[in-house]
């Protein structure tokens, strides 16, 4: 769909979007808050997901949990208006900037999917190392958004 | 090496570093400018990886290129200093907040791998759709810092 992959001078410092798939078909991606700049989520689009993004300006994802396209606030509401796309040195990745408003990115509820911190050191066990919680509050319920639909973590 | 999966719940708000590596042993990092919030690049880690960035303080990836780990810097001295680590929802993603001085990050030579837009809206030829640079100036010379060392950019 998009322009075929030919060099590396063109893939690095060419004028054309020339996406690198995986094996999978899937291209990682990477969505901030246009505001606060914070990582809201980190995700996967095929190059559907990613013409829709770019024509909607809305963003798409594909869910691998689901294997559909995903159309991000389908079921929360919380839809990501995009602002801009880039993508990186070797095309192998997107990064969306999004408004969302006051809403939420994050199924579990928190704004962005981010809320924890791993404390920087040395380690004294590496099995029992403690994350701390930068989000306090969630900006919405999961229970009762999403009901009764399957929770995407896996382990 | 860090702790072992056990349920959704303890992963998604739990008190513990639990990342899930993939079927290859690794977890994608996005890492962030400190200072501007600008997204610098995005790959990956593996246990010891991110056991070793998190002890240092200095980031460490694992290049799927080389098939090694890789330290940040080596070869160009652009070391990433790690001010903060913070961990997804599923804890599958890692985000890693940096000082980079006036350095870059990408091997192209730019300060951001994420150096060119696409452009939004109705797409005329996908398999023509032009990007824009956002970055005008490099950093510094790749030919000068890497020599002969083999581009990491795939086809």
């Amino acid at each position: 769909m998009f322009k075929k992959r030919e060099n590396i001078k063109e893939v690095e410092e060419g004028e054309y979007l020339a996406p690198k798939f995986d094996e999978n078909g899937l291209i990682p991606v990477v969505t901030t808050d246009f505001r606060s700049r914070d990582i809201l989520m980190h995700g996967y689009m095929n190059a559907e997901a990613l013409r829709k993004t770019i024509e909607t300006k809305e963003a798409h994802y594909w869910s691998r949990s689901r294997k559909k396209i995903w159309y991000k606030g389908e079921a929360s509401g919380f839809v990501q208006v995009v602002k801009e796309i880039r993508i990186d040195d070797d095309q192998d990745c997107v990064w969306l900037s999004v408004d969302i408003g006051k809403g939420a990115s994050c199924h579990v509820g928190y704004r962005s999917c981010f809320y924890r911190s791993v404390p920087l050191g040395k380690i004294e066990n590496t099995e029992k190392l403690k994350i701390n919680f930068k989000e306090k509050e969630k900006i919405f319920d999961p229970k009762k958004v999403y009901k009764n639909k399957p929770n995407p973590t896996k382990l």
